[in-house]
């Protein structure tokens, strides 16, 4: 059977990720996403109202056109986890192919929404739910198995496509977590088992965002010990305390949630995105919130909030906001230029659970974010975090349990998927053999 | 009463740190400390056999000439905590001074063995145990209390000096830990109540180490989560595994042997100083290892001690090993050159439970030892650590709890003091008035 | 006679500098600036409107009302150089002394624009030109005099105020430099001998930007020289090219001028600020450009140029354009969004002759300008730049020249200072007594 | 005719580069490299009595196992300049093979001095002249060309070999200069003809060494003109100043020899490389020195020169010294541990007329080196120097001149080649297609 891969997006950057399998006739798609800088550097442009040629032009969303070179038909679109650098591009592309989209639960209910939010197209694929562990088959030869995995998202799941040749394993986004806050462990035992069974892994696409970092990622007990570190060390602080975090990161916002009570506060969720995510999250069932948490995304809601929280003590309260990457538009970046009713004093806490994305606009605006709320006397608590993708260590730890016979790198661009390179390379692959660099909408053929 | 501070030593750099307050007419010091860098930049030089002008010369020791302007006696030598930047120099310049050393068990113990290891000076002043919570008597008027705070080596305390005019408080060094994994958290409780009592502090002299950094130091139960996942990462790898920390760092040296044991290794201490101040922290009991930890200094027992375990399977042990800044000498290098009996294969770990300290030499040295164990096929995890420094949240609750009339930063620059300053300044002290930005040699007239 | 120094503004930062120095009753204020960074980082603030207190309140103009502490009449205002750190809040400000404004030609040109575009305040001062060379008498007993010293900008000088206790000399902002292209080289000469003179030099006050940094600024003529470099090698290009560079800095504005003549383009000044300085230079005499050179501000104007340019042909034209910074209004950025009649194609050229100031909101700036010259086909020639400012070598060599009794570190923040620090240190001064490392709104007492 | 392209040496690293093209039956090598970092992290190696398969299994020389593989003869080895990264592996490789070793003067002479200093093995290949602008005959159909370019030695050409394909152009190392100090400028003409004659350009091989930074690198005349004004800013200076620079650097030791005649100092080049180096050059013509110019390279003979030199007043002389790195044994290492007859006092000058190579091995050095030179008082003049290898505009440059059908990045790893990849695909190439990111030991079909 022949095997191809065509590596459609997110080749030559983080962002607007697709890459198409084909295994004889049929063909598989994994991730359709966005890229969000590529949008935001243009001003006063929606994304909803516009057509997909353009969006593409704009190196936006994948340039999907490389798909009429695949023999094959479209059996499934995969999008392995909510992210929009994966989902983003589902309500502009899906609707071209005739196939279902098959996801964890917290990722289809993100995709959901997107697709209700798309103003330009009638996105009508099948939506079909599938669990980690579970698989489906894909036409008469091939299975595909979802793999659960462990990144800053819940649900996530890295897909399997079973193959007379072996198997292909998308690899993207993950890191290896023994101890994860919320859902299970990441389940290397399968990915061991996959590694060694009939004729092995015959292509593993990897996430290589941090290949380029020595060491192992921490885990997110991590991140939770030193998280709760901070906010203890705050215990008998008496004035205002607000925290930031990515709002799609369940696991973190449980954190906070749990701390806040433990140290006497109320929790209290604001921002569009903050509600958006954990609404859907506690909605579907996949996180158990305290009945009364407080979650406002509509601007004129979340400015009652504060005016509640003004008027009661905000000595008693934890505002958990969208803005850190100080977005010009977020939450905690209003309250640093006074746009909202509360009030920040002399030595008020802002806690970053967050790092900046290493990206100078991200860093400028973040700077003058943190500028405008030292200047109103806040103190600042950054980088209580870790990341949600792989370093050099857990790479390796992968190519052990999977020995593929061929790797691709991806989520990166050149100089990104240089230390994958150097770490294949040095376990014995081969730059134009079996490991493979390449860029947006090329195809390798693999059988 | 007149109470006049000499910064003596450490307030143009990191390292050989003594201050000596004065009040009236008793003199307290406190700290008598090296700076080995000055020493390792020449070659062949053994600071043992060497005269303390010479070493004045060298900027390795504290000029102490300036104590002969301060009139009055000294009643003490209160050195701080262990660390060879803060005890490095008692050898040398102590027995000039007819005035015992006053220090926490372990301090103690090291500072003896400085002394026992001294060829050229003869140092007989008396040695007086006194504990965190403890008082004694300076002269009529002033009394000396050891306050408990947390570092990266055990039994540290700030020194207070209650003198008619106010608390004296020397601050150095310490980070702000409520969960320490060994001895008391800091005693945060006694800070704030100094601050409040009689006629409050009147100077806190404070440990700048980090002050330029933002947030707050991590507590070491932080480091120690951020380990046990490392190591817990590694519970099915059937080969070589190596750690290397500071020494000195008890705390860190018992977590690596609890983690050893639970996922199936025989921890064993390998390096003279590993063997010191393990050996010494379990000869007085502030330690509890199990009955079998081997700890091996010299050489030549070392080197049986590899033999062992090559013999029995390395599989089955954990050294912890020196060598963490890939000292020339040390036996994480020596492993990495191949010199020792220990063989490293293809995939064997070495877990740098340390931070490079930032200065290109050290960068340099280990950045050629981790080349030089990588050649051999180790997977390095670094950077498993956190700073037993203070960062600017820190100083920030500190000032807040103390609420002194003067400050004066310490251990530091002045690029390093400029953070500290920064935040002094922001919270209505002024440059000239009552922060003191000083260097090595002055005295400050403060009553 | 008592000499006292009020170090006003610019002692805790680069921006708003202003200091008095008072000789007996006779005071001279050098500078009085805007710290620009402080009004920018809110939205819509127009300083011309705006009452001089709440400008102070913000941080952006010196906080002058230590100066009633000061016991004595101010007998001049000597801004030094036209930059607007240095002059921008003489409109705020000047009108509450009774004084005059003295300044080199091109600095008070540009003083009275500032005046003139001032909406709040009458501001009358006598405004008198001095040159470099000259003198003053300030009361019976004082001299001041204008030491030649070469900067980023024309006519810059270092005041020197010669009283019966010796010099105070005022070391803001210069670079040494011996071949300036433009104007005459700083006056070592000068220094030298007043360094020797009757009771020598008892102050200098240094301008620190650079001092952490090693070796030499070198010369203008350098800069020049790979100016030259760069566009000779352009020559053969037959697109667009484009340059920027600071506005004031009249000798790069100069270079590219004659540079552009030389491969064959014809130079046009683009962008309000462009016009400005080069106008006011041109209509002084301070430098002659070629008889029909264009010069455009108004938004209009600079339009119609682009408009002839693209018409006759872009590759005859280098336009010299305002935005080295990615200021969001500025020329250059509007270019990269398209805003503006000239069309950039694959292959263009855009020349920055300046380097980002390092700071993260011009670095996300000037990122998102060359990012959007890029996706229109620019290729980037930056960094094409040498500093206004000495780095260490020129530091050491003004102590050598000037062996002052002592010196004040000015320009700079506390890190900025540390270089200084050191330097001095190691030339033998000492903080706390002739070395004095101070802030905003104190006074140093002397004699 | 079957082109094919071997990659063997420096497509990982920057050193020991080596590649082979066969054009039908010819085999043409361009470079035996060496890297040296390779050699120098053990401790006592002498490569001069090394076997070849010992420095290849270290990493120090290509491993040219692969050779066995292209199916034709080696018709001429061609070292493309004196670098030893690019002609240090010759001694140890090129009697292999049955062919001449074909170089410009100066090259040729430096291989020669290599193959004198080789213990171990006998290389007895034909040593054949040939000029920039001169071809021979390769086989039947091919020919070589050499095109002259501009580098950080002289005598430095870019090898064409042109096939009835059309033309392998391969690039190693140069920068664009067109007035080069040395030498004539680079033959950017003969580039664009080969670009547009016959079959064009099949293959380019490219310097990618500084291909991650922007803009153009500038001309050594930049550099130049930088020096000299560093210089003639000492001019007044009447103690002790010392130079250093790279030994083969020939065009800046020129400048250097100038400058300190044109200050009225006595140049002397000390050290066993600087010797050697300008010595060969000198003794082929390719630089005419002052006739009293001093060269000394034994170590007594270099003391006999420093004690002259301190006899008759150092004010006299500048020493231009080995040691620009830091090396542990070169000159100014030795200067500043107070090891040769020098003094340097309190305020002498030491300029570095060369860049720190970025790696922590030489940070480390050349930092220690720099501590100790200050501890006597030097004050340092860094980085007076511009690179030899092209920037990103350069590339570009290149690419428009050649118009090539396909690239292949080289000297540099993956990280060091991301920057050209970016640039490559921005002007059309594709990775997998036109664009061959590859590694060592690999062969590449073109025709």
């Amino acid at each position: 059977m022949e095997i191809e891969i065509a590596t459609i997006g997110g080749y030559e950057e983080v962002g607007r990720q697709m890459t198409a399998v084909r295994a004889g006739d049929d063909i598989v798609v994994f991730d359709m996403g966005l890229n969000l800088s590529k949008v935001l550097i243009h001003d006063n442009v929606q994304t909803e109202r516009m057509h997909s040629l353009d969006l593409i032009d704009m190196g936006a969303i994948p340039d999907d056109r490389v798909m009429s070179d695949l023999e094959g038909d479209v059996k499934a679109i995969v999008p392995t986890h909510g992210h929009l650098d994966h989902i983003g591009a589902i309500s502009k592309l899906a609707h071209r192919y005739d196939a279902p989209i098959v996801a964890s639960p917290f990722t289809l209910e993100l995709v959901k929404e997107e697709i209700q939010d798309e103003d330009k197209f009638e996105v009508g694929n099948d939506l079909v739910e599938m669990d980690a562990g579970e698989t489906m088959s894909i036409g008469d030869k091939n299975e595909l198995e979802f793999v659960n995995v462990t990144h800053s998202i819940i649900d996530a799941i890295n897909p399997v496509l079973h193959t007379p040749e072996g198997a292909i394993v998308y690899g993207l986004d993950k890191r290896m977590d023994h101890t994860p806050v919320i859902g299970d462990p990441i389940d290397m035992k399968r990915f061991r088992e996959i590694g060694r069974e009939d004729n092995g892994v015959l292509c593993y696409i990897e996430d290589c965002t941090n290949a380029n970092k020595k060491g192992r990622t921490p885990s997110e007990s991590v991140a939770r010990s030193h998280l709760r570190d901070v906010m203890r060390s705050l215990e008998d602080y008496d004035g205002g305390i607000v925290a930031t975090t990515f709002s799609s990161h369940i696991a973190r916002v449980t954190s906070l949630v749990e701390f806040a009570e433990e140290i006497g506060r109320e929790p209290v969720l604001l921002g569009r995105s903050m509600e958006k995510y954990s609404g859907t999250a506690e909605r579907i069932g996949a996180v158990e919130f305290p009945d009364d948490l407080g979650m406002y995304g509509h601007r004129q809601s979340v400015d009652r909030a504060f005016e509640r929280i003004m008027n009661e003590g905000k000595e008693n309260f934890l505002p958990v906001v969208t803005g850190h990457q100080g977005e010009p538009r977020a939450m905690l970046t209003r309250m640093g230029r006074g746009e909202t009713p509360y009030q920040i004093d002399d030595g008020d806490k802002v806690i970053f659970s967050a790092r900046v994305i290493p990206e100078p606009t991200n860093e400028g605006q973040r700077y003058q974010s943190e500028k405008l709320l030292g200047m109103q006397g806040a103190r600042i608590y950054d980088d209580v975090h870790v990341s949600g993708h792989l370093r050099k260590e857990g790479h390796y730890e992968m190519l052990d349990a999977l020995q593929p016979q061929h790797v691709i790198p991806a989520h990166q661009d050149m100089a990104g998927f240089s230390g994958y390179v150097d770490l294949a390379s040095s376990e014995g692959y081969k730059l134009g053999r079996d490991l493979h660099v390449t860029s947006n909408g090329n195809t390798i053929q693999l059988v």
